[in-house]
């Protein structure tokens, strides 16, 4: 039944294959609740030790929803003519950092700024708290298989 | 001062081009709240009329959590060579499709399984309520742009 058509198969990534995938990429998706309704939107980010650092649009309703929040973070790649991809997901608490010596070293970390009107910009961290990952691969017809 | 180094604009996407974008992909990312936690995740999708379609993988938290939800769905694309992207955010009520007729027709749809285990697969419609778009590209320093 469920190997008809284009079935896909749903594996797991250990945590070392998806520390590997963070620290791989520069642009994943924050997911948070602003005023009471879940919000999804990609961000550039860093891994630096064990949280992520996000340069934020200041002044807006997300920082504030950051504040001290459990937040998601997800990134992932899909490769539709194979019908493979993976994905992983970091669900951790959140906060502006503020703290004078921990903004001076994550201004050097390369993060581009990114401009709604103006004011001075923000840094927020996501805690690797819990990480998970996830593959998917089609899952091949019984008949198609290739005999051992 | 936020014209200097690597810069991002953003600017917001009209209705239109938002419901163009989202009619042109098959992959966006669900953000939901699952056990008080909120979760971002990738999804197959199909447009169809003024919801979005989502074949979930079958009796998970995720079902059950996105049974008369307000829910986040988001595409997005970036080009990091160019600085260049865009992305779409949908808030809307989720709700499992039950009713039979409805349920011939999205079985039609474009939507590849998802197997963990096994199972009857199931169907999840997202409303397109709240529908904005935005996009970002290079801040051009003042000194580097072209003269008319």
């Amino acid at each position: 039944m469920l190997s008809q058509g284009n079935g896909l198969l749903v594996g797991e990534l250990s945590l070392s294959a998806c520390r590997e995938k963070l620290e791989s990429r520069t642009m994943g998706r924050l997911g948070v609740n602003v005023d009471a309704l879940p919000v999804v939107l990609p961000v550039n980010y860093v891994v630096d030790g064990d949280s992520i650092v996000i340069r934020t649009v200041p002044g807006t309703k997300l920082t504030a929803a950051m504040s001290e929040a459990v937040v998601a973070f997800e990134i992932d790649d899909y490769d539709p003519e194979f019908a493979m991809g993976w994905s992983v997901l970091v669900q951790g608490r959140s906060r502006e950092i503020t703290q004078k010596d921990r903004l001076d070293s994550v201004r050097s970390l390369p993060l581009p700024h990114v401009t709604v009107g103006g004011a001075t910009d923000r840094f927020i961290e996501v805690d690797l708290e819990i990480v998970t990952g996830r593959c998917i691969e089609p899952l091949e017809d019984a008949d198609s298989s290739e005999q051992a």
